[in-house]
């Protein structure tokens, strides 16, 4: 009897993308979306949880297409207002967004996790596949410029990254507990894809595969790991990864990506315009269209992804 | 040497009219605004002052002149989401008056005072005149009715007034100290007036006249103690004062209001369609045209409420 479950690691916007994809060519029951929560923080006293948002909302269809993050239909009479009562308006929040930050917020607050906040949003917005935050347990993604450490939200939206990385750490995820449904899925021998999302490998995977069990977990899951390039033509999609990674003496490539990844990965997706790379990649790749325009590139990157993952599973 | 100072005791949307017509005639430093905080309340996980915010919206000239309340140039995109949330959605959070809510629950978590937040808030919009809560300790309305006792908003918006009132309560109000501004104002022997602004007599003035030591003081500063009547023709303008007053066995009436003020007037306005009234009210009266509908309106009954004041000071 074939395996079922598939559990994908994913960030923000470029892993929301896949996700998407996935969810909509696999039963519901059958996929666990473990979000990145290192860019979490708190800005004007609310929690916001900037993947599990993004994750959300592409998930419901609420996405905003234009940005990749935030709401669809947005207004921004909130940030209009915010600025002349002294509050801080670096960050943008829309005004249907905050719906979102104000009620986990109060949640939080009343005792309930970040989990369980989680699961019963994406149950009202009709979101079948689950989403559970890599840990309920607080982890913080740093970044180390030449001023020193800045928290992840000022690199990455207050000084848009501008600021030259030399270093990252997590901080908390030494005592960061899994989320249980994580480690119930990949030791249920039940696993049938793991699938990295074409995410910041740096500050979007890493935080999740840098909580304690969850690489050996991955590792002994006995499933394939089929990442996808978050890098197209040496250019990351959207976001900062090949700045970052020049910054961090890597070579800013899909093969650079697989380097980095290591032997975690069974296979890797490139694009066609890094067929070139493959030589250098040690995982098996698959060559596909990576760029996820529309509704169809998702759900057809999604087939390419499990079905390269299942030609590994066969070849076991 | 004349006294300079004016002390309004006011709750929200007319008490605010009145406040804005003193601000227009008196110099800044010359106007303390008094604002109930019985109506306080935290929702959505957010701290709410509903008469200082709409003072506050009044005197910055941001006040939504359709409904009394919340701020003009209104959007609604965050209500029009919370819901799906499950987030409560029965008191309404414009999303520029949302701004406020998050900004002041910020700073109060963070360890400043609600009259701190008030008064920086109040200075960043361009208010020049003092607006102070009735206290920085926590009071709380409660009515009493069929059911038993209710939280005040409760009551008033998700019920919207409907429950019969029997009795009200205002918790923690023994423990309150009144806030500084408004002992020292009362103590200087430089109160030219004490204005009573049109506003529900149970549950936006009475609040601020339970702390302990305002009545006190009132009556110690030599002031005279005026008030404008919020019942005109026997309604309310606004709000559920007159059913209110007949609920609780009083006479829905600009004289109904005097009596319940008892001896703590000197000087009463009441609005020319209640002039066959006079005889019944103790204090001493004057006919005005008190229903406030333009900014000259504000300013005229503001001009004939101290006029009134100095009138009744000068036969001292």
């Amino acid at each position: 009897m074939s395996k079922r479950l598939v559990v994908a690691l994913s960030g923000g916007v470029g892993g929301a993308k896949l996700a998407l994809g996935l969810s909509r060519i696999l039963p519901a029951d059958d996929l666990l979306v473990v979000a990145n929560t290192g860019d979490d923080f708190e800005h004007l006293g609310l929690n916001i949880s900037p993947d599990i948002d993004t994750l959300t909302y592409a998930l419901a269809g609420l996405d905003n297409p234009a940005t990749g993050w935030g709401r669809r239909d947005e207004t921004w009479s909130f940030m209009d207002s915010i600025g002349a009562l002294g509050g801080e308006d670096w960050f943008r929040l829309g005004d249907r967004d905050l719906a979102l930050h104000v009620e986990r917020t109060r949640r939080l607050r009343s005792g309930q996790t970040l989990s369980e906040v989680t699961a019963d949003i994406c149950r009202r917005l009709g979101i079948g596949a689950r989403v559970v935050p890599m840990s309920d347990d607080r982890v913080r993604t740093r970044v180390r410029s030449e001023t020193g450490w800045i928290d992840f939200q000022d690199y990455f939206v207050r000084q848009q990254c501008r600021p030259v990385v030399h270093a990252l750490t997590f901080d908390g995820v030494t005592l960061a507990r899994p989320h249980d449904d994580i480690m119930a899925a990949l030791r249920s021998g039940d696993v049938r894809a793991v699938i990295v999302c074409p995410s910041n490998p740096f500050i979007s995977v890493e935080p999740i595969l840098a909580i304690p069990g969850i690489r050996e977990a991955i590792a002994g899951s006995g499933a394939p790991v089929v990442a996808v390039s978050p890098i197209i033509g040496g250019q990351a999609v959207k976001g900062p990864t090949a700045k970052m990674m020049r910054e961090l003496g890597l070579e800013a490539s899909a093969a650079g990506v697989a380097a980095r990844y290591g032997d975690l990965l069974d296979g890797y997706i490139i694009d066609h315009a890094d067929a070139d790379g493959v030589a250098a990649i040690g995982a098996r790749v698959t060559i596909a269209n990576t760029l996820m325009t529309s509704l169809e590139d998702r759900e057809m990157l999604a087939r390419v992804t499990l079905g390269a993952a299942d030609a590994l599973a066969s070849r076991r």
